[in-house]
């Protein structure tokens, strides 16, 4: 069959690798130039690569060559205020830090490898007709260009083009959320002798309640900040209008990333500030025609590192259904959409729950005990008990079910209390004794 | 000060008429063509005027000609499946059955009718440049037009283009739900005699769980009535294919009507299916430029009668927040907004929840009950108890408090149960002595 994706980003990539090797044609569209040409990409936090996305790598064969290209983080490191750190494990296999960029390049430079499988750069998707279907494109001279594929898929990420032709006069849900928190970038060179200038294998974390910065390790001995605030307030960006504002707030609250970022203050204030956005909407198909993949049907807050995994096990589900209802691709969409929903519904809702926990990860007592117990009782009870990040960053069990499961934990943490960690300790020693 | 409206239904007319009356030049655009030449409109459900409907008329000294185009209602008629009729009295003013076109068509006449005010029909909004501002439009020779008013107004529904162009690229809250059921308009001709063929001064209301239908009376002795419908199931439209079909479901569950509505299943399935949207939105106001009006920021589920009420109320807000900041257009836009928003909000959570009820109204006791003591209250204690229908169709108490108060009173009726309203109904009488 003959499939049009717009958007070449991690979904549409990974999309069209996927189905090239099932025999499908596959022509990808994207408004901006070829990733492999671009001298650096800044629309992104780095990518956090967990189990699911490695899994799903792996099924097509590419998890070898991705690592090449990742820097493993084997645990999160928080940093206290008082220059304290305090470090706690992620389990197996842990999180794989990766620039965008790279893993952009690698999925269309491998897409592009199998026969029948091109893309277009530099083309913008004007809109599509849901019932033909057809997509019309501008080209880069601007002239217009109209397809007519069997299938056009949307991975056009959270302002998704497809999304709103395909639901032009229909009954479709659609909400989007944004915090009322932004987030910028910053850059920690490395060191002289090109090492790194914190520890160069766990995810660094502050912290701080009403904002926060994290960072993850590049290869090359930088560090890859995202600064969270809030727009207004004390502490907003549009508070921060002097380099010496940057400077206290950050002597303030980071005061161990002053003077690992060269010219903080200025640099800081150059930075575009990203928003956060939350997307979701229903239904995410039209007949056997368009489909959507991604961001464009689930864009998340990103502090779960699951947008680039749950669109690849999008991309996964969506080829899988193809297969099972060759000939049908009415049912292979319905299908799809299906068995994706209540699961990309529960990532949402477990992303939104994260932001307020990962802020308030130092200040509340509540949740740094019920992490202990669960940490504990993970040890413990081996596979029958599993904290949520774990089961999310760790496993590919569907992300409804993880969410259940945890529910049903911290049902029992929190309602059972010390003597349900008692009793279900001393019950898995017994099982071992024996 | 100069204004663009886009939208010359219900909330663009009104606006019109009263930002003219203030000295502001307006012109006002319409996609659709001048409602005074148009044969008929069968664009929405017949209008229920209430108190607060009346009052804005009458604060622009238009009460008395709308008077003569409207049929009271005074109250609300219960038809039972056994053919059983049950009365419900409004209160005070009661309800006042208006057609769309007739009301449409008033306003616009009178809005002409002030210097400064014109509209344009037969003319499509493109797009809004929020920071100019300016609007475009295509004209019916196709030709396009750009006009750069001091201010854009988008009164142009649920569907808005104005707020998609004002939102675009901002942080903007949005969501949009539809219900699972639709409904299709029919018609209940007047008899031989010109008289109505039920009751002509109530609202009919037939409900039956699932599926309900009402009618409004209108002035030829005809009735308007609304069939409301799920799509899919046993009794959804999809199902419903043949004459025959439709008939058998009439026999059913509306038996009275079958026989007044001549060729009822064929006129059923050649009637178009409207949905039913709530659209949530923030912000409405673009610095002192853009601002968005009725539908277009807040629609609401039909049922509680008073998308047009609230969208006459947010016009009268808005013109009186200008002449309270005259020369600041930014500060009257904020204030307006902040004004009127939590009141939409409160409008449209109660909207959502009257639909079920009054799906409901002839099946669950707890309904019944609540209801009979609420109206028992009310006359022993006046106003010092109102039921929620009271409080939003007979006065003009702010939506937000209209909830408030009653969210109170449920949980008097709930909690206290028969001892409380014992003993208010106690206290009540010995104030009425003294």
């Amino acid at each position: 069959m003959e499939f049009a994706i717009v958007g070449a980003g991690m979904a549409g990539a990974f999309l069209a690798l996927s189905l090239g090797r099932q025999g499908h044609a596959v022509t990808v569209y994207d408004r901006r130039p070829d990733p492999r040409e671009m001298a650096s990409a800044v629309t992104s936090m780095n990518l956090g690569l967990s189990r699911r996305g490695l899994a799903a790598l792996d099924s097509l064969g590419l998890s070898e060559e991705v690592k090449r290209l990742v820097v493993p983080m084997h645990g999160r490191m928080l940093h206290n205020l008082d220059g304290g750190l305090r470090f706690s494990a992620y389990g197996e296999g842990g999180i794989l830090a990766i620039q965008r960029q790279d893993l952009s390049a690698l999925l269309v430079d491998a897409a592009c490898r199998v026969p029948g499988v091109r893309f277009v750069f530099d083309t913008r998707c004007t809109g599509v007709d849901r019932d033909l279907p057809s997509v019309s494109f501008v080209d880069p001279d601007g002239r217009s260009l109209v397809v007519k594929p069997d299938v056009v898929v949307g991975a056009d990420g959270a302002f998704s083009a497809v999304r709103r032709s395909m639901h032009h006069d229909q009954r479709a849900e659609f909400s989007q959320h944004y915090l009322e928190w932004g987030w910028r970038e910053l850059h920690i060179p490395a060191a002289a002798d090109g090492t790194h200038r914190m520890a160069d294998d766990v995810f660094h974390l502050w912290p701080r309640g009403d904002i926060m910065m994290f960072a993850h390790p590049n290869r090359d001995g930088s560090f890859t900040c995202s600064c969270v605030l809030p727009f207004h307030g004390t502490h907003g960006f549009d508070s921060l209008r002097t380099p010496s504002d940057v400077e206290s707030l950050f002597r303030e609250y980071f005061p161990d990333v002053l003077s690992l970022v060269p010219d903080l203050g200025e640099t800081f204030l150059r930075q575009p500030t990203f928003n956060l956005v939350t997307v979701s909407t229903a239904p995410w198909v039209h007949e056997g025609k368009v489909v959507l993949i991604g961001d464009a049907c689930h864009a998340v807050y990103p502090f779960l590192a699951q947008g680039m995994n749950s669109a690849f096990e999008d991309a996964l589900e969506l080829t899988a259904s193809l297969a099972h209802h060759t000939g049908d691709t009415t049912a292979a969409l319905a299908r799809y959409y299906t068995r994706r929903k209540p699961n990309t519904d529960a990532l949402a809702a477990m992303s939104h729950r994260n932001f307020a926990e990962l802020r308030d990860t130092v200040r509340s007592p509540a949740v740094r005990l019920e992490r202990a117990c669960d940490t504990l009782l993970e040890k413990v009870l081996r596979h029958r008990w599993m904290p949520l990040h774990a089961m999310v960053t760790n496993t590919t069990i569907p992300y409804a079910q993880a969410q259940h499961r945890a529910t049903r934990q911290h049902r029992i943490l929190k309602y059972a209390g010390a003597s349900a960690v008692a009793a279900l300790t001393a019950a898995a020693f017994r099982r071992f004794r024996r």
